[in-house]
C-alpha cells in the first residue's frame, strides 16, 4: 500500500510530522511505501537531522504550502504545487492509495473533494471524527465537509459511519442517532424530519432515533449523524471548553495547594491519554474514492504513525468496497432528497 | 411589581421552589408581589411546612401539572389548568408583569410565544442563555424557541442580546458574533451569510464577524448569536461535556490517592460555584412582550430567588423599551429576509 504524507501541514510540521513517517516505517512490512510531499530539499534536511534512510521514502517535490489561514478552495486552485495539492493530485491520479495531512483542514478536504472522484452511489463525501468518551468511543459525521446536507447525504453518512465504526472501532451493532434538538419524533426542522424518515426506512441500519446534544457524551449511541455545519461547531466548542475547565480547576488547585496542582496535572495528563485523539491519528473524509485522513492541526509524530497505521486497516478492512455494495443494495432512494 | 412563579415545574418542586419565593420575598420591597402558580393545597401545605405566612402570596390554583417529558405545544393545549398555561394566561392578562418557570421548557416556551404578545417590531422571540466562561459571562441567543430561523430573526437576537449585555451584565459594549464555521466572510450557510450582512449593516451594533465554536469559551465575544436549532445543541453538549469531564477526571483521582480525590470534589466545587447558572437565574425569552424567565430544571431555592431578581433588574433596567426604540429607529429591513 502506498500512503502519501503532507511533510509540509500542522502546527508541527515538518519536524513532527517526518519523525512520525519515521515512526510509522518501522511497522510497516515491505508491501508498503511511504511517500512523503513536501520541499525535497527540506524534507532530505529533516531525514537526515533524525538519522534517516533517505532513500526509506519516496519524496514528490511541492516546493508551496497552503497556510492555515488560507481560504481552502482558493488556495487549492492557486497553489497547485502546494503540498496539499500535489498530494490530491497524486491521490487522484492513482499515484498513491492513501493520503494524510495535518495542514489546512478545509484545504485538505477541498483539495480531496475536488481530485478525488467519490465513491459510486456517494452524493457527498463527509468527514467522521472520533470522540473519545467516558463510554467508549463515538463517531460523528459530518464535521464540516458538508454544510449544506440534504437527507440523502445524512443518511449516506449514516451508512458510511457505521460500517467505519464497526470495522474500525470493533463496535458490533453500532447504534446510530440523528442530532436534533429533542428525543421526540415530531422534534426537529424540516432536514431532520426528513432524515430521520429515511433512516428508520433501512432496516439494515441499527437506528436509534433522535439524539439531544448531550447523548454525544451519555453513551446512548455509537454514531452520531448531523450535517456539517453543525458539526463543526459542536467539534470545536467541546475542545474549547475541555481546555477551559482543565485551566480553571488547575488554577484554582495552584491556589489552594502547589502539590495539589502538580498532582492535577500529572492526572489530567493520564485522563487525557484516555481520551486522546491522537490515538485515532485523525478524522476520515468517508465517500471520496481512496482513503484521505484529515490530521488535527497539533498532530504530533505518534499522530502521524496512528493516521498511517488508521490508513492500514482502513484498507485492510475493505470500509471503500463495503459502503459501495451496501450503498447499492439499500432501497433508500437517492433522487428528490 | 407583579412576578409570578410557577411552584410546580422543576426537578425539585414544589420544595424548592416555594422555598425560593420565601427567600426572594424577603429582599423584595412592598411594592413587589409575588404569585404562586399550582395545586393551592400543595402550596399551603409547603407555605406552612416552611413556617411561612400563607398571606405573603397570592396563589393562582392549577391542578394540573406539565410533566418535563410532555410534548410542549400539545400538552399547553390539552392542560389549560396546567400551572404553566396558568401563567402564561395571567402574563398575557397582564395580571403580572413577568413570570418564571423551572418545568418543562419547551411548554414554558410555547406557552408565553402562544400567549404573550411579541414586543412592538419584534418578528419572533428567542431565549438568551447566560454562560458562564473564564473570561466572563457570554449571552447566548436563540437556544432553541426559534428552530426556523430567518437572517432577520438573528439579527434581533442580536439587537436584544446586546441590550441585555449591556444592562444585565454591565459589558459596555458588547462584542457580538455570528456562529459559523470559519472566521472569513465567504463561510458559512445561506443563513449565516445573509446574516452577517444585515449585523454588518448596523453601525449600532458592536460586530465582530463570524465565530467558531471555540469562541465561546475563549473570551473573544461577549454576545454570540445562532439559530435555535444550534444554540440547543451547543448548549446540551457543553452541559454533558462539563459532567463528563468532573467525572473523569473524579474517578482517575479517586483511584490514585483517596484525599486527593476529597480535595478535587471541594475545589470543583469552588469551580462550579463560579461558573455557575444558579447566579442567572435562568434563561430570558427575549422578544416577548412582557417578562419570562425559563429556569434550569434542576433550579435549586436559590436559583429561584436570582431568577426573581433578574425580573427585577430586567424591568428596572427597561430592557423591553430599549428594544422596542432600538428596532424602532433601525435601518435594517424586516421584510423579505
Amino acid at each position: 500500500m502506498r500512503i502519501a504524507i503532507d511533510a509540509m501541514g500542522g502546527d508541527h510540521a515538518p519536524g513532527e510530522i517526518i519523525a512520525g513517517a519515521l515512526e510509522a516505517r518501522e511497522v510497516l512490512g515491505d508491501e508498503d511505501e511511504l511517500v512523503l510531499i513536501g520541499d525535497e530539499q527540506v524534507i532530505k534536511t529533516h531525514l537526515h537531522k533524525l538519522g534517516a534512510d533517505a532513500g526509506a521514502f519516496r519524496i514528490f517535490h511541492a516546493p508551496d504550502v497552503i497556510g492555515m489561514d488560507e481560504s481552502p478552495v482558493e488556495a487549492i486552485r492557486r497553489k497547485p504545487k502546494s503540498s496539499i495539492a500535489v498530494m490530491a493530485h497524486a491521490a487522484s491520479h492513482r499515484q498513491v492509495d492513501a493520503v494524510l495531512s495535518a495542514g489546512n483542514t478545509g484545504a485538505c478536504v477541498a483539495g480531496c473533494q475536488l481530485r478525488m472522484r467519490n465513491l459510486k452511489g456517494v452524493l457527498r463525501p463527509g468527514i467522521a471524527v472520533v470522540i473519545p468518551t467516558l463510554h467508549g468511543p463515538v463517531t460523528m459525521c459530518d464535521v464540516g465537509a458538508n454544510i449544506a446536507c440534504r437527507p440523502i447525504n445524512l443518511y449516506q453518512y449514516a451508512v458510511m459511519s457505521s460500517i467505519y465504526a464497526k470495522e474500525i472501532l470493533d463496535i458490533k451493532n453500532p447504534r446510530v442517532g440523528l442530532m436534533n434538538v429533542g428525543e421526540e419524533d415530531a422534534k426537529g426542522n424540516d432536514l431532520t424530519k426528513k432524515t430521520r424518515e429515511l433512516l428508520k426506512s433501512d432496516p439494515h441500519l441499527n437506528f436509534i432515533g433522535n439524539l439531544e446534544g448531550g447523548d454525544v457524551f451519555e453513551g446512548t449511541c455509537d454514531v452520531v449523524v448531523c450535517e456539517g455545519f453543525l458539526g463543526n461547531v459542536i467539534l470545536k466548542t467541546t475542545e474549547s471548553l475541555a481546555d477551559m475547565i482543565f485551566t480553571a480547576v488547575g488554577s484554582e488547585m495552584k491556589k489552594q495547594n502547589i502539590l495539589l496542582a502538580w498532582w492535577f496535572k500529572k492526572i489530567s495528563k493520564d485522563v487525557l491519554k484516555k481520551y486522546d485523539y491522537h490515538e485515532y491519528g485523525g478524522a476520515l473524509l468517508l465517500g471520496v474514492n481512496g482513503i484521505s485522513v484529515i490530521g488535527h492541526g497539533s498532530s504530533k509524530a505518534r499522530t502521524i504513525k496512528n493516521a498511517v497505521l488508521a490508513c492500514k486497516k482502513f484498507a485492510d478492512k475493505h470500509i471503500n468496497e463495503q459502503i459501495v455494495e451496501r450503498l447499492s443494495q439499500t432501497k433508500v432512494k437517492t433522487n428528490g432528497q
